[in-house]
């Protein structure tokens, strides 16, 4: 599958890297966390909220609606800058709130400026930086800080990074709740990806190639929509094609009127949703689109179906979604011609001048 | 500006007829909610839940920042499928929470079944519906109603009962807190678009029929996120012309990649993210956007400017963004020689068989 023009595409390594990766994320989060939550003060009554931006913003939709499944503790995410802009519709006041800020870098300005105004504005809120870099400037300015440097990255595009990063909060909200069948879930990913990697590259690959689509849309509920987001977010950083993401019941309510030939639906689908499935299926193929579908069971009527992760629950199955959805971006941009570790208009680290 | 072919055009008349729906809004709303807040119990660590379903998903998005960041209570936005799918991931459990359900019809499918889970399985969650009939399915389900059937439409979009359904909800906000001053602004809202529609009408015409530009961008921040996306679904519905809707500041973490020569990007700002809005302008600018600016304030370098409710702080000014945006996707169609009142794969309800 490995060709010789993209051998030393660092987005490829790192999405290929990523059973080793979610290997060492789990043991690395499990040393921290033995270590942090003690440090930790958790009322009955704490809320979480989960910061930050850009792909990070996605870590924290999917990590708030696991760790308010797992945990039962209210949780939330907010982006970067809707904490330091717009704290008091955001941010809950009236309870202690932990909140985890979410930032490969753990350079990028608004995570920074969230710290900033978190420790400044709220003496009810405790932070903790999670990172894939060590000693960043987002360790100085929170209180307490996970890091993950083995998932670093050298391209723009973040892909190992995401799902080692997601795994990690889903491993406290796990330990958080004493729930092992989870922590031995998570901690079996890496075995499952080693075993359906090259199935899942194989996939990405054809329907990445496949120049007769040429907008893609992007379907999940629950702790899915932050991957189906992510998955779209890929797309477009790396080939600028056309994509959308939404939850599958809301596509639905206005937005399946663009669809038309030509329009390929990316579903994520869990156990959750699976009796409202089928009907879907049936309403997207009558408007023409071609469908690609990912869950634990068979869905009849779709063009591609990848069985992802059928010994898991919702949970501790996101992470094993995302490798396709990288490559088929990765392949995509290949198959255009376009550089997948330098995406047009961007930078690794988005810095502001106020 | 009104021409003869678009006379009769519901949505037309339903967009224009706002500084009316507004004014029995308020009306309506003031004596509704004096009879049903007396009957609701509501303690100080009562959480509240907005649930809709595509543009009403939109008005809760809106409404649950407006509500705690007027109120200081929790509040959260969800998707009406993301409650009975998955309510242990977003409907808190260990608090009491109040409900809205959102749904102009009554009768949403995912909107009953929304309120016929809580009805079922939760005894902490106080429902309460909201729509633009009277007596309706809804009304059945949930404990309490609110109902604004004044602003019911024959349009398949929803553009009155969106702005309607908003400062009811914003007006039931400022009543909780006792906060005088968003009612008084709310109560005034209808003056001013009276005094400005026809400047929105006009300036969404010159953009709307600029077929030079063909991808547009809506971008809002904390209580306008939901303003953006709802603009955004309203020129999908009415037009399937390429578009997307973000917060400002995350658009800068990837999708700006897509930002090319014949891309407009309309930026509803506030007083909140004022300082930031220059430098995001100049960047926009940089990669070859076309920039519409709505705001309180004039934005150097916009390529085309609104003065939006220069009268008013943040929270009430939202639905005075949105005529504008309506606007602007009526005469899209129009110009693309579409019928606004009938969108491409849509119903006015959308109803599911399991």
């Amino acid at each position: 599958m490995l060709e010789t023009s993209t051998a030393h595409s660092h987005t490829y390594n790192e999405i290929t890297n990523q059973p080793v990766s979610w290997k060492t994320t789990v043991d690395a989060i499990s040393s921290q966390w033995a270590e942090l939550q003690p440090q930790l003060t958790i009322t009955p009554d704490t809320h979480y909220v989960f910061v930050g931006c850009g792909t990070s913003l996605y870590i924290a939709q999917s990590a708030a609606q696991c760790f308010q499944e797992i945990t039962g503790y209210t949780s939330l995410a907010v982006p970067g800058s809707e904490v330091f802009l717009s704290a008091k519709s955001t941010v809950p006041s009236r309870y202690p709130v932990i909140a985890f800020i979410i930032s490969r870098s753990g350079t990028t300005t608004e995570a920074l400026l969230a710290a900033d105004y978190l420790a400044a504005n709220r003496s009810n809120v405790t932070t903790i930086g999670i990172t894939c870099n060590s000693d960043t400037e987002l360790t100085k300015r929170t209180r307490f800080s996970i890091q993950l440097p083995h998932a670093h990255e050298e391209s723009v595009v973040m892909t190992q990074s995401f799902t080692s990063m997601l795994i990690a909060l889903q491993y406290v909200a796990a330990s958080l709740a004493g729930d092992q069948m989870v922590i031995d879930q998570i901690s079996s990913l890496s075995t499952y990806l080693q075993r359906d990697i090259r199935s899942f590259e194989s996939k990405a690959q054809e329907l990445g190639e496949n120049l007769n689509l040429d907008h893609f849309v992007y379907l999940g509920l629950g702790p899915n929509y932050g991957l189906a987001q992510e998955g779209n977010l890929k797309l477009k950083e790396m080939t600028q094609v056309h994509c959308e993401a939404y939850n599958p019941l809301e596509f639905r309510h206005g937005p399946i009127s663009t669809v038309r030939e030509g329009s390929a639906i990316i579903l994520l689908a869990g156990n959750r949703e699976r009796d409202y499935v089928p009907s879907l299926v049936t309403d997207l193929k009558e408007v023409g689109a071609f469908v690609a579908s990912c869950s634990p069971y068979p869905i009849d009527g779709s063009d591609m179906h990848l069985l992802v992760g059928k010994e898991l629950t919702d949970v501790p199955r996101c992470a094993l979604y995302m490798p396709f959805l990288q490559y088929l971006a990765y392949y995509r941009a290949v198959s255009l011609g376009l550089n997948p570790d330098q995406p047009r208009n961007l930078s690794q680290v988005v810095k502001l001048d106020e």
